[in-house]
């Protein structure tokens, strides 16, 4: 019998479809592997020698006389760092300027390599730049929140292939995040607990959904996943404020994260993805009831009208048996 | 300089993108025709004659000897009709029985025809059998919420190509309907007014994001549409729910929608879209505060990590440019 599950931290309902469910291997990539990239590309603005193509570069990592990461303003900005918060509100329709950053983070100078190939210390380099740029980020008044994102495939929103990721920086808190941070309010008043902090203890215990733990995060597939290999990665140690995280820290997340990827990419055939960083908004930094995590998205199915009328999901997996096969997954060792 | 816009009634923020905004109809589908496909499928299990493919008939409509529109039973249910809600409720681990329906509404026998296409009478019979499952399954003490939606072509996750529609309903209220009651329950209680109402008041007084009005029925781009061709059709009188609609307010429905889809095939290229109808929780019948309407999702682009990462959206288009672009395309007479 399918059953439905609860999210307790987005207060999401899931239909777990156990009937319809198809078992890991099923959501591997089955498009044919496309022609290899070469690792230099003339044309890409993001390859090393091609740096005025870019717009401003507004950091950098070097490694002897090269970069190994940029960067650099977006060249159609979402949100632009010029002039106020004002806001227009007329009957019903509500507007403002959209005052923010929005940056694009160079992550690997070679335009071919996909993250999970990364050594660990490029992604640990990687991780800590975003970090500084969320610290830079946080000194102006005007942004309320930063949402640190990586799409990885057509099917998650790439245009350009050379490995890169996203910073916007707005100047509201968006309404989701919001709502989240009132029910970890809501749990924290009622029970005196963090509801990530008690989630990552229950699912510790249960082991059953866990893909990857190392010293300081641990990676597992959520007991309401709301769609198939969606995974969350928490930090063990109680932190509202992705920015607040250690260098060792982040060093100990690029070695989970690198397996967790490492681990979509061989077990599914590199299928397309998103993740991103989700962190308390910033007139907070550190509180009893938000704690930060990362989440992975891999885009093995489409959501359909169901999931656009309603906001449940459909999940055709079976979150214990992913993370399973998630486990079961050998992977190359660093 | 780019635009945030908060729409009122589900309180998204989206970023409008001016300066990246495409044209109206760089949004065309760019993909070939596919290839015709007949208007009769043997194999396929929602084709006259195939009746035997299928699971159990719930109802149908007949014209003479033939029928009109079937719903059936779907084959791989995500709820079922037998059990009672029994909960599980373990720590953060929530889970339920997923007791409910999971119906499927072939909307014609053509095997081949383009819900666009349908003749206006058509239209209205397939919107009047909506209503007539809607109607029964509220019987239902059990069930919570009702869902319906199409799916039309792969972007929007049809495995089927025949036309049809399903019928989703829920033991629990989905949260993201419940969050949206709540908005508009607030929204009466600060103003006395009905949040939708006074949003097609406004709409209606500028006039610049109406795509069709009919004598019941008012189609338009949501001043902070999420996604571009995003728009919702609101019924003029304030009814909360779908199955209190009556026969001749259906039968312009049918006109409306029909218009809007034809718009969208015509000067779109036949894009991928959903449709859902929003309608108020079972509990309650008709409220002063809740509206119900019909979304219809053009999946013209695609969501990627920042979507995901923080429920916001950005919109590359401009909603008054967009409703311009579909009013000016020629749809041919019914």
């Amino acid at each position: 019998m399918p059953e439905l599950r609860q999210n307790i931290i987005t207060r999401d309902w899931v239909i777990i479809a156990k009937e319809r469910a198809l078992r890991p291997n099923e959501f591997a990539s089955r498009r044919p592997a496309p022609p290899p990239r070469p690792s230099f590309d003339p044309t890409c603005p993001f390859c090393p020698g091609n740096e005025k193509m870019t717009r401003k570069e507004i950091y950098r990592v070097s490694e002897g006389s090269h970069w190994q990461v940029r960067v650099i303003d977006n060249k159609y900005p979402a949100l632009v760092p010029e002039g106020e918060r004002v806001r227009s509100l007329s009957g019903v329709f509500r507007s403002m300027a959209a005052v923010g950053y929005h940056e694009v983070i160079v992550e690997h100078p070679r335009h071919d390599l996909h993250t999970a190939l990364y050594s660990p210390a490029e992604l640990g380099t990687v991780l800590k730049t975003y970090r500084a740029r969320y610290h830079e980020i946080r000194k102006d008044p005007r942004v309320e929140a930063v949402i640190i994102f990586r799409n990885h495939g057509e099917a998650a929103g790439t245009s350009l292939p050379h490995p890169h990721a996203q910073l916007v920086a707005t100047p509201i808190v968006p309404s989701q995040i919001r709502a989240r941070v009132e029910e970890a309010v809501r749990y924290f008043d009622d029970t005196g607990e963090c509801v990530f902090c008690r989630t990552l203890r229950e699912e510790l215990l249960s082991r059953e959904r866990i893909v990857c733990a190392t010293d300081y995060f641990v990676a597992f597939i959520p007991y309401a996943a709301l769609s198939p290999f969606h995974m969350w990665i928490y930090p063990r140690r109680h932190v509202s404020s992705f920015d607040e995280s250690l260098d060792g820290e982040l060093d100990d997340l690029a070695v989970n994260l690198r397996s967790v990827l490492l681990r979509l990419y061989h077990g599914l055939g590199n299928p397309d993805l998103n993740y991103s960083i989700r962190s308390l908004p910033l007139r907070d930094r550190q509180t009893d009831y938000f704690h930060w995590y990362l989440a992975i998205v891999p885009r093995v199915t489409r959501t359909a009208g169901f999931e656009l009328g309603s906001g449940m999901f459909i999940n055709s997996s079976l979150p214990e048996e992913s993370a399973e096969f998630l486990r079961s997954i050998k992977i190359p060792e660093a």
